[in-house]
């Protein structure tokens, strides 16, 4: 039967919508509050999905292990506690939205699952009211 | 990489489960209290999943204010503290359940979006235990 | 237009992670503490999507009572309150897993649908970082 497994893992960031390559003003007229420092904190959350093979240890559907393992260093180890458009090379000049975020972490994870697993999605949201998916190359 | 972007909003309403075109036992046969006046409330989320397409004056997946605007006019401000059977007049002869709420909300919102974003699907929870997800036309 | 409806019930049960077939070190080194007695408890939710027909004495897109006494009697009624390895009989070899309990919740719940509803997906999770999804036979 198709099944998948979905972990999801937290992190404190934060970050603020703002173009180095546009004024100051051009920033506030698109983005508003938003685009000011200092920035702005979010509660994220990134919810992976893959879909099994058989494979690990336990013989599980993913192995789980394995996959917090590779979370813990793509997602929470760089991401937790940092000012996103200062301290995170890949978003010093792409805007760190949940969608740029939930596409770099497709582009990370993906390569380091075993070869059975399939990676499905990543999801991340920055508040109850608004998250992006992820679903790979078409 | 196909990516997707979900707003949440959310409301409270009242309604109760009535077909105006049976008799009161018919009712109180096929939805027992769900029927009866008063009608009883429901703290409403509506989640819209927009596909992109570069667009709006911040060049992002999509324009969220235009995005925060659409969902204001079209389920906020005209759903917000009413009687659904009542105040709104698409639901005085079609029960008003989520997913008939859901695919309203659809057909409302898909034809406001810029024409590089697509309207990919509406959800309506009235509780944590229910929801609906309509995806629009076949 | 097609639209799913979605119910979520919940209970409470305990589990390990443990293969009986295997030595209590192999089980250890494979699930560490998770595998160990006391067994340890989850509070599980079961969302259940259904995709209509027209049905039901209320004639709306599920019947919403029917599906109720169906999660009644297949998930919460027998999964309540008990220790899943040692209470449910296929459990006492297959471990369980959200994957697991996904798929065997999916098999007893499709074939009690009526005609015109189809299951979509049977969606377990045993805390807010971990939910597996079962989609049904390809």
């Amino acid at each position: 039967m198709p099944t998948t497994l979905t972990r999801t893992v937290s992190f404190f960031a934060l970050h603020r919508l703002y173009r180095p390559e546009w004024s100051v003003e051009r920033n506030r007229e698109a983005f508003g509050a938003l685009s000011d420092e200092p920035p702005h904190g979010h509660h994220y959350h990134c919810a992976v999905t893959v879909r099994g093979g058989p494979g690990g240890p336990a013989d599980l559907l993913v192995d789980l292990g394995q996959l917090d393992r590779i979370l813990r260093e793509e997602v929470v180890e760089p991401f937790d506690g940092k000012y996103l458009n200062r301290d995170l090379p890949a978003f010093t000049r792409t805007l760190p939205t949940c969608e740029a975020m939930a596409e770099y972490f497709f582009r990370r994870i993906a390569p380091r699952l075993s070869p059975e697993a399939t990676l499905e999605r990543v999801r991340v949201s920055e508040d109850p009211t608004l998250y992006a998916d992820c679903t790979g190359p078409a």
